[in-house]
C-alpha cells in the first residue's frame, strides 16, 4: 500500500500545528537545526519521561546522571574521537558542495550496497566504476575522499591569549564512563549495574537532513550497563528485547520495526545491532545496542591513570567491567512516533480528517476544553483550571466545534471536553474520544480519573 | 546565628551522596563544569518540572518551546551580543591569573560598592586608589581592563576549508524572540502571552566558581511575556510576585529572600529587579525580572527584515509588543534549595544527623524500601516493584536500619518504608517521616495514596 505520509507532509504539519519549526527561521534557518514548538516540546518531553520511567525509575539496577556537555579534552583522546572519529567526505569540484562518500554510494544503490567498512580507496573505486555523479549538479568531478572529524571545537580562553581546545561532545556516553567510579561508590552499586543519561550531543555532519532524522544538534537517551565479561552476551540479548519492547509500547507497530545485526564490528566490539524503523524515507536506524567489551573503561583507565577495576564482593574477583550500550535518539524516536501516529481518514460526509493517533501517555495535550459558546467560557475555564493542575490541557473557544475537533485531532489530543448548556444545569460534559470520535456524557467530577486512567504508562 | 552550612560542606555532601560530581573528575576536572549524579539529576529534574508545571502547564497564556542551542549568527548581532556583550577583565601580570574587575571591586568592598555601571577607567582608578591587590598572589600588578566577550565560538565546516563562525548561545531567551511569530500564528495566541523555555546556555566566564553558583555551562528556566506597552509595568509587578511565590513554594524561606531593584538600567529597559537569596556565600542574585520595552522584537525585526507587529484583533491597533522577562537558573535554584534544606540536628542520644528537608514534591527519591533483614527481600522487592511504577524509589538492604535511615536523611527522602516480620503476617509496614522521625504502621495497599498525597505540588 502506498504510504499516506511523505516527509514533506509531516514537515508542513509540524510547522502549521506548532510541533517543530525551522531553527532561526526568521533568519533563513540555520544548519539543519530545529526548534520544538509548544506542541512538539510536550511530545518530546513526554517521550523522554517515558524512557526515564522505564529504564531508570522502574529499574533498581540503573542510575541516572546528567553530565556536562563540555568535558576535559582528554576524554576525547581516550575515546578515540580526536584521532580516528570521522566521516569520509568529498567535495564536488564543479558545484562546490560537500558529500559523504558512503551516503552517496548507499543512496545510488538504494541501500543495496552498504559502504560500512569500505576503505576510502574502495569507495573511490566504486564511485568511479559506477559513474556516480553529484546529486546536486549532475557532474562527476570529485575530490579525493578525506576524513572529516565531525566534532565541533571551541576554546576556553585562558590567561593572556592562550586558548585550550574544547569539544562539544559528539556522544553522551562518555559522561557515564567517566562517572563509573563515582556512581559505583556513592550508590554502592553492584555489577551488573547501568548508568543512564538523557542529553544533547553535537556533530558537524556533512550532510544532515531528512528533518529530525539527522541533525547537527540532537538529544540522546542511552545507558551503559557494566557487567562481567561472561554475562555480556546474555545482557546484550536482554537489551535488544527491552529496546524493542519500549518502542512498541509507545505505539510503533511491529511490522515497521526490525533488527539489523552489524556484519562488521569495531575491533573491540563483540556484537552490535540496530533496531530499524520504516520511516517515510525507508528503513533506517532508530536505535543501537552494542556489546563494547571492556574497551571504554580500559581506555579511561589508561588515559586517566585511575584504576577502573571492580572488586566483586561475593567472589573477590577483580576485573574491568564490560559494557553493553543501549542508545536511542529522542528526536529520531519522535520522528518515528509522529510518522506512525499520522493518518488521513475519510469521514462519512466525504471529508478527510488528519489525525495523530499518539498513545495517550505521550500525547502533547491530554484534553482540550471547548465551550460550545463564548458565554460558557467561565465554566469551561473553571474546568481547565482544575484539570491543568494534573495534565497539559488546551483551551479553545474559536470557531465551530467541528473545526476545533479537527485542530485537536491534528495535534493528537486524545480527549475533547465540550461544555454546553446542560453543563450549567447538571454539571456534566461530553467527552469525545479522538480515535473513535464517539462521545459520552460524564460528570465533571469523574473527568480527572477518566483521563488519568487512559494515560497510564 | 552562625550558619551551619558552608559551601565546602555542601560540596562534600554532594560528592559523597551522589548529588553532584566535578565534571570529568578522573581527568582532574574541567573548567568549573559539574556532573549531576543519580540523586542530583532527580532533584534538578523535579525542580525543572515544578517550574514548567507552574508557569507553562497551569497558565493558559504561556506556551513552551525548546529551541536549538546553535542559532544563526545573525541572532547574536541583532541581540547586541557580538558587538557589546562582555565582562571587564584584567590579568595579574605577576601570577598570570585572570580576573573580573567588577568582581574584584565588589569582593574588596564586601559588596558595599557596586561596580555596575562603572566605566573601565573608573574601575581602574578605584582599584588604584584603594590599592586592591590580586586575590591570588597578593601583588598589585594589573594589566589595563579590557572587554572580554564570554560567548563560546565554534564553526560549522562548510565546503572546502571555509568556516562559518557559530556561537554557543549565552542565553536562551533569543529562542523565544525568534519564534514569536511562529508561536503567535500556530497557537493563535493573543497578546499578552508568554513563551517559556528551559535549556542550556554557555558563557566563557573569566571567574566562574562557588560550586553551582556560576558555571560555564548552565541551565535557564525563563519566559518572555509579550504585552502592550501600557500593560508592561503591571505585568512586571505581577511577575515579581509570581517569581517570589514560586521559590517560596519550593521551600525557600521568606527571611532568606529579598528584592533588589536595579539602579542603573540598560538604555532600552524600563525596570529591572533581581530576587536575591541568602546563599552560604551571602546575598546573591537568584533570578531576574526585566521590563525590556520593545527592544528585542524591534531589533529582530530590523535585522531579519520580518515585521514583528502584532495586530490587536479587538482594537485594530498595530504595535511591536513590549517584553517582560522572567529568568531563573535551574542550577542556582538547586543550590539555593540544597542550602535551605540542609540541617544538622542533635538527637536525643547526642549523635548528630545531617538531613535535607526538601519539599517532598521535589525530593530526589520519594520513598526508600528497607527490608529489616535480607530474607525479607522478596516482599520488599515486590513493594519496590509496585511503588517504582509511580515514584522514584530507593532500595537498601545493607547495614543497620539506623544507618539506612541516616543515608536517606542525607539525600532528603521524605519516607522510609521498613518491611519486617509482621509484614509477612498482616501485609503492613512501618513508614517513617524524615522530618519528625515518627513512624506509623500502614497497610501496603495504602502506601501509594499516602505518598501521593504528601508529594502533591
Amino acid at each position: 500500500m502506498e504510504k499516506k505520509l511523505t516527509m514533506d507532509k509531516l514537515v508542513n504539519l509540524c510547522k502549521a500545528r506548532g510541533f517543530v519549526f525551522q531553527g532561526s527561521e526568521i533568519y533563513g534557518g540555520f544548519a539543519n537545526t530545529w526548534d520544538f514548538g509548544p506542541v512538539g516540546v510536550e511530545l518530546k518531553n513526554n517521550i523522554k519521561r517515558a524512557w526515564w520511567k522505564k529504564f531508570v525509575q522502574e529499574d533498581p539496577s540503573t542510575y541516572g546522571v546528567d553530565a556536562a556537555i563540555l568535558m576535559n579534552p582528554r576524554v576525547w583522546e581516550a575515546s578515540g574521537h580526536v584521532q580516528s572519529f570521522g566521516d569520509p567526505k568529498m567535495d564536488c569540484k564543479n558545484c562546490k558542495t560537500r558529500h559523504r562518500a558512503d551516503t552517496i554510494i548507499e543512496n545510488f544503490t538504494k541501500g543495496k550496497v552498504s559502504a560500512e567498512g569500505m576503505s576510502n580507496e574502495e569507495m573511490e573505486k566504486f564511485i568511479e566504476e559506477h559513474d556516480i555523479k553529484c546529486p546536486n549538479c549532475g557532474k562527476r568531478d570529485w575530490t579525493p575522499i578525506r576524513k572529516f572529524n565531525p566534532m565541533f571545537t571551541t576554546s576556553r580562553n585562558m590567561v593572556g591569549d592562550e586558548k585550550d581546545v574544547v569539544y562539544l561532545r559528539p556522544e553522551t556516553c562518555q559522561g557515564e564512563y567517566v562517572n563509573f567510579l563515582n556512581v559505583q561508590r556513592t550508590m554502592r552499586a553492584k555489577v551488573p549495574f547501568a548508568i543512564a543519561q538523557i542529553g544533547k550531543s553535537f556533530r558537524n555532519e556533512i550532510t544532515p537532513g531528512n528533518f529530525l532524522f539527522r541533525t547537527v544538534e540532537f538529544e540522546q537517551m542511552e545507558l551503559q550497563m557494566f557487567c562481567k565479561e561472561t554475562d555480556g552476551l546474555k545482557i546484550y540479548e536482554t537489551y535488544k528485547q527491552k529496546a524493542l519492547n519500549f518502542v512498541e509500547s509507545l505505539g510503533l507497530k511491529a511490522e515497521n520495526l526490525r533488527f539489523h545485526d552489524h556484519d562488521k564490528l569495531a575491533h573491540y566490539a563483540k556484537a552490535a545491532c540496530d533496531i530499524q524503523y520504516n520511516f517515510p524515507i525507508g528503513w533506517q536506524e532508530l536505535n543501537g545496542i552494542h556489546h563494547r567489551g571492556n574497551w571504554d573503561l580500559s581506555r579511561h583507565s589508561e588515559f586517566s591513570g585511575k584504576t577502573m577495576d571492580y572488586l566483586d564482593p561475593y567472589t573477590n574477583e577483580r576485573y574491568i567491567p564490560n559494557v553493553i550500550e543501549y542508545s536511542i535518539g529522542a528526536d529520531r524516536l519522535m520522528l518515528a512516533i509522529m510518522s506512525e501516529a499520522y493518518d488521513e481518514e475519510t469521514l462519512e460526509n466525504g471529508e478527510t480528517r488528519v489525525v495523530m493517533h499518539f498513545l495517550p501517555a505521550i500525547a502533547p495535550f491530554k484534553v482540550a476544553i471547548l465551550p460550545l459558546q463564548k458565554n460558557l467560557g467561565e465554566k469551561a475555564k473553571e474546568i481547565y483550571g482544575n484539570l491543568s493542575k494534573k495534565f497539559m490541557c488546551d483551551y479553545d473557544e474559536a470557531g465551530s466545534i467541528g473545526k476545533r475537533y479537527r485542530r485537536q485531532d491534528e495535534i493528537g489530543t486524545p480527549f475533547c471536553v465540550t461544555v454546553d448548556f446542560q453543563t450549567l444545569e447538571d454539571n456534566t460534559v461530553t467527552i469525545r474520544d479522538r480515535d473513535t470520535m464517539k462521545q459520552i456524557r460524564l460528570s465533571i467530577n469523574e473527568l480527572e480519573n477518566y483521563i488519568q486512567k487512559a494515560i497510564e504508562f
